[in-house]
Formats: C-alpha cells, sequence, structure tokens
C-alpha cells in the first residue's frame, strides 16, 4: 500500500476493507462497513472515522455481530413497507441492498419505509440519509441505541441518544441534511471531558442519585439528559415507539441488557421513511425544490447556516486533495490490518 | 339554553356550534370546528378553547377562510397518499372527511398520509392525533404556521412555531401524545408576559435586531427562538419542507404575506402520517402494543410524566361532571351568539 498522508478515497476504502476482510467479515459486510467508515473519515466526522474499525473489530470479537451475515431483503409486495433482516451482520449491507426497493417503493406509492431489523449499528444515519436523497427522495431516518438518557423528570438511564436525521434532496449539489442525538450531547462528548478533566455544561447530565451533574465521570455513572428538556424526551420516547417496538426489534434498554455494555456496537432495528416530493406535490402550484431552495436561501440571507455544511466542505476538499491522515493514523491502520485487535491491546 | 357553569360536553358542543351556524358558518364547517373548541375546553386547553372562537370568526370576517367550504376528498387510489382539499374552509372538516380512508390506507398498505391543502387551521395538532389512534394507528402531525421564529443563527422571523404531534394507541384509555411548538415558547406566552410585565426568560426570543431580549415587547418585535437550539431549528426546518413545500402548499413566510397578521387563523396545508404497529412488526416477536406499556411504565415508574396527562385528567374530570366555566365566560358565549364580533368590540 502507498504510505502517503492523503489518501484518495477510493484508496481509504480499499485499506479499511482490507483490515475487515483478514479479520473476519465477508466481502459484503467489509465493503459495506469500510463505506460508512471512509465516508465519516472523508467528512471529517473522526467521530465515525476510522476509530469506529476498533469498535467494528470488538463487536465481532464479542460474538455481538455475525461478521459474514447474508442481509436477505423481503419486498413484502402490496404494502408500503420494505423490510430486510440483517440476520445479525451490520446494518450497512442490509440498507445498500434496500435502498433501490425503497426508492423504487417510494416513487410508486409516494410514501414508503424501509425497516431493518436484526441489525448491528453504528454508523451516522446521514449517510444513510443522503444514499435516499440522492435517489430524489426526502428521508427521515431514527433508530434506537442503548439506555443512557433518562426521560425529563426521571432519574436513571432508559432512553438512547437515538438519532433523528432528514434529508431533502437539492437538484445542484449536497442535499440539506441534519442528523442529532435526541439526548443533548454524545455520549463520546461526556467521556472527552472526563479525559480532559473539564466540568460538564450545566443540563447535561444527572448523577445516579438522579441530582443535577457537572462531574463527567459522576455523568458517566448516571444518566444524560434529552435536548430541549420534555421536547427532546418526547422525541426520544417517540423513536423508541417507531423504530424499537412497533418494528418488532429491540428498544435502548433491551440493546443494553444484550449487550451488557455501550462499548460494543448496538444491536437493533432502524427505520427509513421515505417521500417523494413529486407525488406529494401533484397537482398543486410550483416546484417543490425550486421552493426549498427559496427557503435555503432565505435561511442563509439572513447570516444562519444550512446543517452539515463543515461535513460537505471536507468532503468537497477530500474528493479533490485526498483524506488527510497523520503518521500515526496510518501506522495504526498497518498495525490494524497486521494484527488486528492486538495492534490495541 | 340551559345556564349552568358546568355544561356537558353535548351542551357546550350544542352552544358553540349554534354561535358559529349563527355568524356564517355551514353546519358541516360550523361542527367540526366546534368539536375542537369543545375538546379544547374540556382537556383544560383553555389556549385552544373557547377562546378561539373569537379568532374564528374574525378570520370569517376578514375573508381568510370560506366558511361555507365543502372539502373534497380525493382518494388518489394505488398511493400511500389521501388528499383533502380544504376548499379554503377549515381545517377540521376536511381532517374529518379524511381520517377514515386515511386510517383505512394505512391498515391496507402499513404506512400511508394524509395530506391537507387549502385550509385554515387553528386547533391544536393534539385532537388530529387522538382521531387516528382511536383507529388503532400511530400517528405522526405536522404544520407550519406564521414566520415568527428565526433559524438558529439567523436574526429575522422565517419559521413558524410550526407544531410536532405524535401519538400511539394505547390498548386500555388514552393514547400517548405528545404535541408542542418547535419554538421555545408559544407566541401566545409572549403576549402574556408583555400583559404581566413580566421580563421573558433567556434564550426566548431576540430583538428586531437580532440580539438576544428579555423585553416581550422587542420579542414581539423580534423573533422567538427555536427549542432545542440548532436541533429544534432543524425540525421546524423540516416542518416548512414536508408540511409546507412538499404538501404544495404555503410556507411560514408565505402564510404571513398573505394573511398580513398574525392575529388571524393561518391558512396553509398540514401533513399526517399514519402507521400501522400490525403491520410494522408482522411476523416479529412480541406484541407492539403491550411492549409499549412496558416501556410507559418504565418512564413512569421512574418519576417521569408521560405527556398530556394533565389534558386527560381535566377530560376525565369533564366527562363525569361537565365542562367547568365561569359566568362570565357563559355571558360571554351568549353575547357571541347574540352579537357576534360585536360582542367584543
Amino acid at each position: 500500500m502507498m504510505e502517503t498522508s492523503t489518501p484518495t478515497i477510493a484508496a481509504l476504502q480499499e485499506r479499511v476493507e482490507a483490515i475487515f476482510l483478514r479479520h473476519g467479515l465477508s466481502a459484503l459486510q467489509a465493503g459495506a462497513v469500510a463505506r460508512v467508515i471512509v465516508a465519516g473519515e472523508r467528512d471529517a466526522c473522526k467521530s465515525h472515522g476510522i476509530y469506529r474499525i476498533e469498535g467494528t473489530l470488538r463487536t465481532v470479537k464479542a460474538g455481538k455481530v455475525n461478521p459474514k451475515a447474508v442481509p436477505m431483503l423481503d419486498l413484502n409486495e402490496g404494502s408500503a413497507i420494505v423490510k430486510v433482516n440483517a440476520n445479525g451482520g451490520f446494518a450497512n449491507p442490509a440498507f445498500e441492498l434496500g435502498v433501490p426497493a425503497l426508492a423504487e417503493r417510494a416513487r410508486k406509492l409516494g410514501l414508503a419505509a424501509l425497516v431493518i431489523n436484526d441489525c448491528t449499528h453504528f454508523s451516522a444515519l446521514w449517510s444513510e440519509v443522503e444514499a435516499v436523497t440522492k435517489e430524489g427522495l426526502a428521508a427521515l431516518v431514527m433508530c434506537p441505541s442503548y439506555a443512557t438518557v433518562a426521560p425529563t423528570g426521571g432519574i436513571k438511564p432508559l432512553l438512547g441518544t437515538n438519532p433523528f436525521a432528514f434529508g431533502w434532496p437539492r437538484p445542484d449539489g449536497v442535499p440539506y441534511v441534519f442528523d442529532f442525538a435526541t439526548s443533548v450531547a454524545a455520549r463520546g462528548e461526556l467521556e472527552l471531558y472526563r479525559r480532559a478533566g473539564k466540568l460538564l455544561p450545566q443540563g447535561w447530565a444527572i448523577d445516579a442519585d438522579g441530582e443535577p451533574t457537572n462531574d463527567p465521570q459522576a455523568a458517566l455513572a448516571g444518566a444524560m439528559l434529552p435536548f430541549g428538556g420534555h421536547k427532546g424526551s418526547a422525541i426520544g420516547t417517540m423513536i423508541e415507539l417507531l423504530a424499537g417496538i412497533m418494528i418488532g426489534d429491540l428498544t435502548s434498554p433491551e440493546v443494553l441488557d444484550y449487550l451488557g455494555t455501550t462499548t460494543l456496537a448496538p444491536m437493533h432495528g432502524e427505520l427509513v421513511i421515505a417521500f417523494s416530493p413529486e407525488a406529494f406535490s401533484a397537482g398543486r402550484a410550483g416546484d417543490p425544490f425550486a421552493r426549498a431552495e427559496m427557503l435555503f436561501e432565505s435561511i442563509i440571507g439572513q447570516g444562519a447556516r444550512l446543517p452539515s455544511q463543515r461535513r460537505f466542505a471536507a468532503r468537497a476538499k477530500a474528493e479533490a486533495d485526498g483524506i488527510s491522515l497523520t503518521a500515526a493514523e496510518l501506522e495504526h491502520l498497518d498495525r490494524l490490518f497486521e494484527k488486528g485487535l492486538e495492534a490495541i491491546a
């Protein structure tokens, strides 16, 4: 492999895929998982980049994911719901298998859902949202995670950080995309505060007795809080209901019971809803895509930002100049390739 | 009419309906609008109760709603989208017309949407969510309103207070329901602070120069802020896209342009999405309704509350003892019946 500090996207894909292939993943699983990891690195979204290789391998080693699983598509003809059973593998190949069927169904019916069951999920949802917007469809994606967030007014972890993501296709260039945790902060941020010896901002967490705390250690032993008070708590609960219970898959407390830890990738399901703007707007005045651009102009025109712009800027740079990696990161990739998890221990 | 301080729900319905019938609404419009107003009063949700009669009449008088409109159902066979054109009337009869078709479509396809176009909307969304949960379906409902909220990082009103509501059917009794503005506060709350001569809490609003303000008067001339920072701002934007632009109806800035004021009921569209838990969970282990009850137990069991409980308690009381109204309120209803808007001037 060529040693460079700015590998192309394709070169990094090959390299990450090789690590997974050598350490137990089938070609199907390795390719799809590597694609989302490389997308994270490409977008300078380091928390979802090559840093995730280790967690992926640990989840395989713990026997909590089937690294050679073959996902199965159930077209569920005559309905608006397409289903993919990941068969205990990673969500990513299951998602890739389901998207064309989801897009076709949404174009036909105007509205359709993709349900992924029995998958191990760890990638950011924006990559999935973007795959649907590439089909000219709007997308709403959500999934539970592990019980680490107390409902507003409560004292114990119950909800997950339950990401909620949405995308709208834009004719020229990148889509409108947001993707956020329904907790105030991601769990990884608490860990970063702990390592840095810094106090948490007000309102992020409670301790094991349910009392507000600024101490990251106490927060990790307690619970995080939902964003936006009771409103975020309600959305987090909705995600447990729709993307856990309704689709017959695990809720965040059940995921934590199953794994016994928050250090492995969560096993659960996922719900993707796709909307055809053409179908919804049929017979009405105005082109929805052109009108959406006017709305975005009004947002930008008053000095506000559209979400995901930092990622898109990083992406443009990576596409032009390659992905910037430090020598230490490249060496780490080499060690992961050679030794797998032993590279870390 | 019988003078009592606790009319039954049916008696208040008759009374409110009579006001609307006498002051220009057709029977179809009067009945449906009165039902949501009485539901608000029944649930002690005063901001959506008989207080709304005046605004309804004002919107009629201003010629911004057709008080005798006949909504038209477009079954849109072969798709997952049922449409109702309110034909410039109130949303409520259009919604009532669309719900049975929405429920049938959702049961058939697993997932379906009801689009209401060209309607004047002023009722809380919870009453609509509950109508869908009565059909055994989960529901997600949203609509734009008027441009009164600045996007995070912005300085001018652009988004509406854009309500976002969700419901999950519960086998025994009232559903799980939330319904909230995606702004920190409702616009009416700013007005209440102004009248009381009180300062606004931090983070509610900005003034006309885009600077944070605690002064309700300055806030009313400036803009409200979204709940939960950039996350709430993103959800508010999503609602403009899905329930305004995508369905070929007005966005919040367009509504404000059309009305020229925030004192009349907004004219726009509305999006209702219905999910069949049976269809989504088919072939999976566990009954989704029973599992949801376990989740609710876990929330309540740690001292947190489910949303809407205050409303449901008031409802139970109203169903048993009638709706409690002051003598002044009853007199006001009489005057509204006799004189319409002149009762206010």
